[in-house]
């Protein structure tokens, strides 16, 4: 049954690529055509209900382009296809990616237009990397991006990620737990993530744990008993009030042991009026250290109503919603031609025009820190001052130039640049005001124009 | 680099669970409670514009309940939390599946409250699986029942998949490319799904690659010539018409050398006015054969509008939407106990209440053979006369007892259930009346109010 599975890894991924890459590159080999093009990858617009995008993928983007291969097995299945010259099937045996790649930094602010990952490589390897490329950065910015709302929406409390079940599948599940933590969330129920990331993981009972004893308060003393540390227990599987109290009754049962319960957790029903009412109940008690978490069904508008509304919540556990990016399931990352050896290119289509060369984004920031302006120029343009460059070199004549940044430090330059979003573009409702100036530099512009007139003019003729 | 990576495979996707899986079957360990239960994998709801879902993910979720271990690696990272007992690290060293399975087979059609598929193990066993079930069959099923409305639209005509770059991560690619051909697509763009799952692949030709030619028809030659059969030439790069002129040129000069040209594909642009021009002018160039593709933001309410406005199509290349089930990213499914050693459970929740006890579904046709209504009953109650039971025995006490059927069979299998739906079901916009009726047994509905009446007692009395 393996064979039919359909997973995929390192040894294979270099077939999880659109068929036409691969006719288009054999087309380009017959024809000599495998000089050096390079190739800008951004996204159009922003989805509906997002303001910027967070860069999330580049780590998995790399570790594509510097192992790819194609085994013999798929070489032998390419050929089974009767469609590739026998010259290309021998080109792909050798094959590896000796291009060069600047990128933007994992955690790094963006919008649309602004080459995120720009690929300069014989024309044929640029080629046959753009789907594998798109399919891991347009997932991971989509999940970061929305995880930094929902994260904005709660206003310092931890948010864990609790997705892995509604996840387009299982590398869906490990995207979204790594690009949520990067993004600010606090942990993961996602066991795997959490041992290939370093995530920390989080998760203590199911309603069906509560149904598989006799009482509630049974379920409650026996979970306790097991978790003297950190047991979080679900008190809404029947009356949410009378949950609490039961709580309340394990709480004192922990502490007279010199234990400590460390919180509850509701999950459905008016969070508003019933956290409120637990945490009065945990009070009287005597129990204001045990924590509040809620979660069903959450996303940052249901988290922002809560707070609003006066909610007692100190962390919350989001799933489905913010695990599929449900709102906007998908941002139209594109990957263009952008030059080749016969020069600077433009793609003509209106609303559709494509800036030219090679490229720069620099970004400017208001004497308080905070993000002012983007500028796109062409690299070999001389630096504005007093901007930072977004572009970094991290892979050069097909080896690695850069030094990959562990997670945690990922996520504190996202935490820091998400800090220097101006406050417009924080607002959970996006307006259409909230927008960001994204500038063309002079000369790039008008080369834009010159080679659009060339272009319309060449076609004209034919 | 390899460590963080995160591909799930075989050896590790016994972690891909949540967090409280395991910390409940850690104190179901310690407390003795590991004899059979038997839990229900249904869907809640139909989304939004859904009247019906098409199963696929049992093949999948059939691999992982019998292949799933834990590593020592996996259980030297669940000790590194110190969360668990050494008896439970112990008992996941020989932990395997030893339950028994009923389940929908793939290609069938199906409706909330229907269990779909059915897990009787030692709690412990069926307790741990219920992530990787869930987001296996979760995330199929969603891609299935958006193809199958897909496929609907274009009325016979062929639909390719396209969306590998805009899939949620690469198992999302590999999972929509599966779906979708069992839902009634003919082809996928993703190769290695084509490889891995005997899917016919398709693609020739991005917009760059006619750019990376002097002219269009440069690079229509260019193509023709390498693809002497199965050309389809992409005509929208610079001015669809003038390229339908030029790939007229080409396909005479093809003609001419004994060869085909296969088609022309238009990806942008008013589709019902240009195609119709297209197949005009390749008509009055002789060549009527001359397949057209439209692709392009392409749903099944685009295309029943394409058609409906009078668009020539022989086949449509439909990417983003359907990949990502945009209108509908995801669905409820859940995974509840229904019974155990001490007797049937249903949860009480209002809106959430299950049906209890191990079950079976019965399908009811008309004489002409169109689908009239379900009937979920007790397993033990004798079958209705004249009823397809829908759930089969694929695993029992841990064995495979099911011959997986080949892709083939299963898309004809889909093909045969999508022929017998309603009408109503088959519309593209769903209307509230376009439901189907899924009745309960008198005795399994007498049997949920009085566990409900007395499970509401014992929860007063405590």
């Amino acid at each position: 049954m393996e064979p039919t599975f359909g997973w995929v890894t390192s040894e294979n991924m270099a077939l999880l690529t659109d068929m036409y890459e691969l006719t288009m590159a054999d087309s380009y080999l017959r024809h000599g055509m495998n000089q050096r093009a390079t190739f800008d990858l951004f996204v159009r617009h922003l989805p509906r209900n997002r303001a910027f995008f967070l860069n999330v993928g580049l780590e998995q983007a790399l570790h594509y382009l510097l192992n790819m291969r194609f085994s013999e097995d798929a070489i032998a299945y390419l050929r089974s296809q009767k469609v590739f010259s026998e010259e290309f099937l021998t080109y792909l045996r050798d094959f590896r990616f000796h291009g060069t790649v600047w990128a933007m930094p994992e955690g790094t602010v963006f919008f649309p237009n602004e080459p995120v990952l720009r690929v300069t490589a014989p024309r044929i390897e640029a080629q046959i990397v753009e789907t594998f490329l798109l399919n891991t950065i347009n997932a991971s910015v989509m999940y970061a991006s929305k995880a930094t709302r929902v994260v904005i929406a709660a206003q310092g409390r931890g948010v864990a990620d609790f997705s892995p079940r509604r996840d387009h599948g299982t590398d869906a599940a490990m995207k979204v737990a790594r690009a949520s933590y990067i993004a600010g969330c606090v942990a993961t129920s996602n066991v795997l993530a959490g041992h290939a990331y370093g995530i920390p993981i989080t998760g203590t009972m199911a309603h069906s744990y509560i149904m598989s004893f006799p009482t509630e308060l049974d379920a409650f003393r026996a979970f306790a008993s097991d978790y003297p540390n950190n047991a979080v227990l679900l008190i809404d599987t029947y009356d949410t009030l009378k949950g609490a109290r039961h709580a309340a009754i394990v709480a004192r049962e922990m502490q007279q042991r010199g234990h400590k319960l460390r919180g509850v957790r509701l999950d459905s029903g008016d969070l508003v009026r019933l956290s409120r009412e637990v945490r009065r109940i945990l009070d009287e008690e005597g129990f204001p250290d045990v924590l509040i978490f809620l979660s069903g069904d959450l996303n940052e508008y249901r988290i922002r109503d809560l707070l609003a509304a006066g909610a007692v919540a100190d962390a919350f556990g989001v799933g489905t919603q913010m695990g599929t990016s449900a709102d906007a399931p998908y941002i139209n990352g594109v990957y263009k031609i952008v030059e080749d050896e016969s020069g600077l290119k433009v793609k003509l289509s209106t609303g559709k025009a494509t800036l030219p060369g090679r490229k720069q984004v620099y970004r400017f920031y208001n004497g308080q820190g905070v993000m002012e302006r983007d500028l796109i120029a062409l690299e070999e343009e001389p630096p504005p001052k007093g901007a930072e460059p977004l572009l970094l070199e991290v892979i050069r004549d097909g080896e690695l130039v850069y030094d990959l940044p562990d997670i945690k430090t990922i996520r504190a330059q996202a935490a820091e640049q998400i800090r220097c979003l101006p406050e417009r573009l924080r607002a959970i409702e996006v307006s259409p005001e909230a927008t960001y100036p994204v500038g063309v530099s002079p000369r790039l512009a008008a080369l834009r124009d010159e080679i659009v007139a060339r272009a319309r003019e060449v076609e004209e003729q034919t």
